[in-house]
């Protein structure tokens, strides 16, 4: 074991605070890495604060994680010290099952052991800590490249909101020809608007109010639709081949779906509460109501690549790490854009 | 106009009386068909009873026709005097839209025209009547060809509830290797399960309770699974690849997706009141739920090929056409195995 210094939450309505966190030497197949940064993603502030009531504390969370290799164990060979490389939202796998073999780890048949609050089952069954924290040690099957010249403070938020968002955009074809729509101008919609421009669609974003519109622009969209606006989803009924929904408020489906053209399909990547689906919406024009959960390590690498390939980048703000407690208020307010990142040297100096 | 003999409704309260109508003199491109057998379709009997509140009083219900070419007008190709032929749930459309032009009439952007109680707004205007009559006059391009040795009157109810459920069987791969479930047992169903079979597919039938595991082996199923016995959602969960849901009576969405494997798909037929859908259930094993309203005419010819070519074939109740209200009231208690269909000499000879 060694020690990294950490942020970390005692219980629910306890603010993140500086701890010193135990982290394992490196086994024949493990990668350290010292991290540079961390993304802020909302589900840390839900983990914290216990919302989905599976909070294991203390909790260190951060799962959108880039550094340095700063030691390999005995048997690892795809990576080396020094290599600059990232870790997202998981750390571990059973490697055997049909979704692991098909490079899904995600839906890992025996459960993938995701980057924190989780039992580490397939280690020393410990509670998983994350990248609010110097150091990390992480099997190598769950390390990614980061490709040479990515901003790195720019690049973290990839590693979740950008899988998150490119997974569905490239299973249902996003490209030249279709037309896209990014639902909630956030976290994650604002990398959907990037990756589905530099796919070739064209994308409209849909937001609750006029606000977001010049945003929704300068970040490339070729629209913006306001839901607010009186008649909106009537007029532009039967219009999207896609809409990937980032919206993690309850909101009526219908709506959105009736957006839909004949066999369109509309994705859920946020977690909002349940809401009634019309079957004649579906039934209609053969709409699909899908759902999607990060990418597999293969494709998050991808999509690292994809992303250097047509620099795409997010939005941050970047934070020392004492300002994270601020910076959660401020999410609930909506008040970031679109991503806040922790710079861990101020966590290395503190 | 000629006259035809029919079955008609004049009220939601009214039962079905037989009446005269009249039927258009076949046009360049029609074909005019003496009816020899009709399917009851469940949407009769709500048509009938304004269950949708758009009936046009009076109705002539029936759209699943097969009968014999009685005379072509002076441009039609396709058909002549004699033939073998059906007619499904449409008689028209714009043809020249998207969705013609990909040969997916029924979703006409314009509006297809349905066999009965639709307005003909590609014709006279006047309100379309359907097969519960001795005669019909159909657009050439709406008219099926009924393979050679089929017997007409297990043949009829395909022409609805053949290409509802072989378009999302063939459109989600039904085949070899696929676990397949049809959930309810009906008109529906049981045509699902024989074409899932005659796919390839391994065929589980979900039905409310035992009652029905004995007709679900003797129609070739795999096997049974009764929503009625404790634990079964739990312990079937994740299990397939395809579920076809054949059912009308509000259900609940997240106990039937959560039996998908990942990557699965559900496809609503039916028109079950809404129901509330889980981000969750679909985001967790990347699960979707989708519609699928019946199928165009080259594909409905498709089918009709395939059932000749694997003996698919509707399990009926032929009846005479003075049975019809008795019928529809034995419909409403499930009580039938599982199509009516009506003997249209009963009417000739009436």
């Amino acid at each position: 074991m060694f020690q990294a210094k950490a942020y970390s939450a005692a219980s629910a309505d306890t603010p993140l605070a500086p701890v010193f966190i135990e982290r394992r030497e490196p086994g024949e197949k493990d990668v350290v890495i010292d991290i540079a940064y961390c993304g802020v993603c909302h589900s840390d502030l839900h983990a914290v604060r216990n919302d989905w009531g599976r909070t294991r504390y203390p909790i260190v969370p951060g799962h959108e994680i880039v550094g340095t290799v700063a030691a390999v164990g005995s048997g690892v060979t795809a990576w080396r010290v020094g290599q600059t490389v990232g870790v997202g939202c998981m750390v571990n796998s059973c490697g055997h099952c049909g979704a692991c073999q098909d490079h899904e780890e995600q839906f890992c048949e025996r459960g993938m052991t995701a980057t924190y609050n989780s039992i580490d089952k397939y280690g020393d069954r410990t509670v998983t800590k994350g990248g609010y924290s110097t150091r990390i040690t992480v099997n190598e099957r769950f390390v990614l490249g980061i490709p040479a010249g990515m901003p790195l403070d720019r690049t973290a938020p990839l590693l979740c909101a950008g899988i998150t968002t490119y997974s569905p955009l490239k299973r249902f074809s996003a490209g030249p020809g279709m037309r896209v729509g990014v639902v909630g101008l956030g976290g994650l919609g604002h990398v959907a608007v990037k990756i589905a421009k530099a796919m070739g669609a064209q994308v409209t974003v849909i937001s609750h109010s006029e606000g977001k519109r010049v945003d929704a622009e300068r970040l490339g969209a070729d629209d913006f639709l306001a839901t607010s606006t009186p008649g909106m989803f009537r007029e532009r009924a039967n219009s999207f081949h896609l809409l990937l929904d980032t919206v993690s408020a309850q909101h009526d489906y219908n709506e959105y779906l009736g957006l839909l053209d004949r066999g369109g399909t509309m994705v859920l990547v946020g977690m909002p509460e349940p809401s009634p689906v019309r079957a004649s919406t579906l039934i209609d024009r053969r709409r699909q109501l899908a759902g999607s959960l990060i990418g597999g390590i293969a494709e998050t690498q991808e999509m690292l690549d994809f992303c250097a390939r047509h620099s795409v980048l997010c939005d941050i703000e970047l934070i020392p790490i004492d300002q994270i407690n601020l910076a959660y208020e401020r999410m609930l307010k909506s008040d970031v854009r679109y991503r806040f990142v922790i710079d861990m040297q101020s966590l290395r100096n503190s």
